[in-house]
């Protein structure tokens, strides 16, 4: 029996671990759980699955260190990096979102832990620290991303490393709207995805094609690949969650319903599969057609941006996840308009001074550097 | 380096396989030949690649058995069961078509050989034999056809067995034709596959669909999969050569551009991938859609008559396949209509005393037995 500590156990990501685990009850067991939101639900996850520690770190600082909903709870409180190297721990998956989940990312890494990874910035701040340490310490990274995840899937077994990595991309819930259209989307709009269930920052991300941007980063650091061998492809119906391109023009993709808990139950599964009848199933009978398009980088000017920082390297990728984080903070909040996402983001970037192969701690400066400087620049003060 | 014996050279998968040597000649190394048709083309091959030795069994009991353009080439001649067990072969590969590949197939299964099988009657006739013989003898099957070959490269490193087998079909010419339509269609017309390049036979089949019916009992023995376990789905553009579902509802599915180098390439240089720049590539920027029907088992009746076939199993199998093989002929020199194919298969196939789990001989005098009868039914002779 895999023993797990999920890290962000009432988002989206994290609900859905706990729903893989209640359907193979024999196989998983929650040791240690944390969130930093919804207090309410962490309490009823701890009373139903009773873990040995528990960790609660708050997202915003004005919110209590220890809520009263909590304290009545009889459990070990942990900071979320020593959950992540808990001896007790075989995996960890981090589902915190943000830069929260960067700490016990690393903390797992330098552990050895397995991991199940959701958390996109993480890799894309640090990849070049968290893959090398990972490398040192004998930690395993398991993706739980659907598009890497079908990438990881596609490569089990094979001898060659890929010549190609194929990320399909629905499109979001904006694909085909011209900027001028784009400049009109509502936050109401913006969080309606069309195929996948997801937390909002990701729901955002997914419809300025950010998300897809951040992937072929995170994409880069897990399969070792070049920029330019990472091409990125519309394909609205989410069906084919990613392709692999082999040396003899081989190529091989990975399908399903678009439903998260298969990728998440592969990450805590692997090297097995389990069944889980309880997910829909690619119905053949149903599908018709499915379709491809490349993506509009006119329009969705953020796959552009992303691309240039991953391959610029250095602070470059945490400045760019930093500014996004914030700016869809503020698109979300209606401070500012769907197309400014972008613009601010890329207006950051470009007074970054940026320093190559940084320590964590040039990391969060650059971090903390970008999210005042994107503040700043929303204000008008330059 | 690779040594090659290479049964049915001179034919479409064995020029193919030649080509496939000719790109990689410090991998792969031809030390035996073979071929009952084609003498001119043969003794080409046997100038041009130098084997140790070579086979030639003509197909037709009238041609000579030993043709003067060979006499004058100094090889060892010897049967192709002789070659296919040899000491120096490697790996067989088997792209005799029709039930004369079903002898070397055995000798080279018994032999503890490595078999790249193009030869499809061999497994639908014996497979019961031959699977077990490989089992016995430590021989490794690797299949040639692109379905099949799509399948393993599927399930490459994957610990579970599959829950489900999807073979695609490009549905062939004919596709959507109704039955009235299917009436009227010509030689000429049945020989121009939409997408793969490929021997008369087995386009012929592919028209009928009859090819993907026989696929389907291949892919019974090949993969221990039960017969309600393996469906067809029709895929026009044959980019998707076949997908593999497993237990968790995760489906592989592998893609390249249509040539038959590919699949050859891999059966040789497997567990390996290896550069083949000359083969042409899945180019995404022309692919807009992939598109997906159920078979019309109605108008394609050879698809049922082969799955009751397989299901039924003993000597059906080798029934269904000689009389196929007998009925294409007569197709093909314009005796009966293309209807007609699955039209005298089935009276055939409904007249046969089968016996269950049959020897070899028995398979050999169900076939003798099934060539006979179709003959006398086209005949009119009940």
């Amino acid at each position: 029996m895999k023993q797990l500590a999920v890290l962000g156990s009432t988002g989206s990501i994290g609900q859905q671990t706990l729903d893989v685990v209640r359907a193979l009850p024999h196989q998983f067991r929650v040791v240690g759980l944390a969130a930093g939101k919804n207090i309410d639900l962490l309490a009823e996850q701890i009373n139903e699955f009773k873990p040995e520690f528990v960790g609660y770190s708050p997202v915003n600082n004005e919110d209590e260190k220890t809520p009263a909903r909590l304290t009545d709870i009889e459990y070990e409180f942990l900071p979320l990096e020593d959950i992540a190297c808990h001896p007790q721990v075989d995996t960890v998956v981090i589902a915190t979102s943000g830069k929260a989940g960067l700490s016990p990312t690393l903390a797992a890494v330098r552990a050895g832990k397995n991991i199940a990874l959701a958390n996109k910035e993480s890799l894309v701040m640090a990849g070049e620290i968290i893959t090398s340490e990972a490398e040192l310490n004998g930690a395993q990274i398991f993706p739980i991303d659907s598009e890497h995840s079908a990438i990881w899937q596609c490569l089990v077994g094979e001898k060659q490393k890929a010549v190609q990595l194929i990320l399909t991309a629905s499109g979001g819930p904006f694909r085909n709207y011209s900027l001028a259209r784009l400049k009109e989307v509502t936050v109401e709009q913006a969080l309606k995805h069309p195929s996948w269930r997801m937390g909002k920052k990701v729901t955002i991300d997914s419809a300025t094609l950010m998300n897809k941007g951040l992937e072929v980063i995170e994409a880069h650091w897990l399969f070792n690949m070049p920029f330019d061998s990472i091409r990125m492809l519309i394909h609205p119906q989410s069906i084919i969650h990613s392709m692999v391109e082999f040396i003899d023009g081989s190529v091989k993709a990975q399908l399903s319903y678009p439903d998260m808990r298969l990728p998440i139950q592969y990450a805590l599964s692997y090297p097995d599969r389990l069944p889980n009848p309880q997910l829909p199933r690619v119905d053949w009978s149903s599908i018709n057609s499915l379709t491809f398009e490349p993506p509009d980088l006119d329009a969705f000017p953020c796959l552009r941006l992303a691309a240039e920082a991953g391959k610029k390297g250095g602070t470059y990728p945490a400045v760019l996840c930093a500014a996004d984080e914030v700016a869809v903070e503020l698109f979300l909040s209606q401070r500012i308009s769907f197309v400014d996402i972008a613009g601010f983001i890329e207006q950051t970037l470009a007074q970054h001074q940026a320093t190559a192969h940084p320590t964590i701690e040039e990391i969060l400066a650059a971090d903390a550097w970008a999210r005042e400087k994107i503040l700043n620049l929303v204000n008008g003060d330059n």
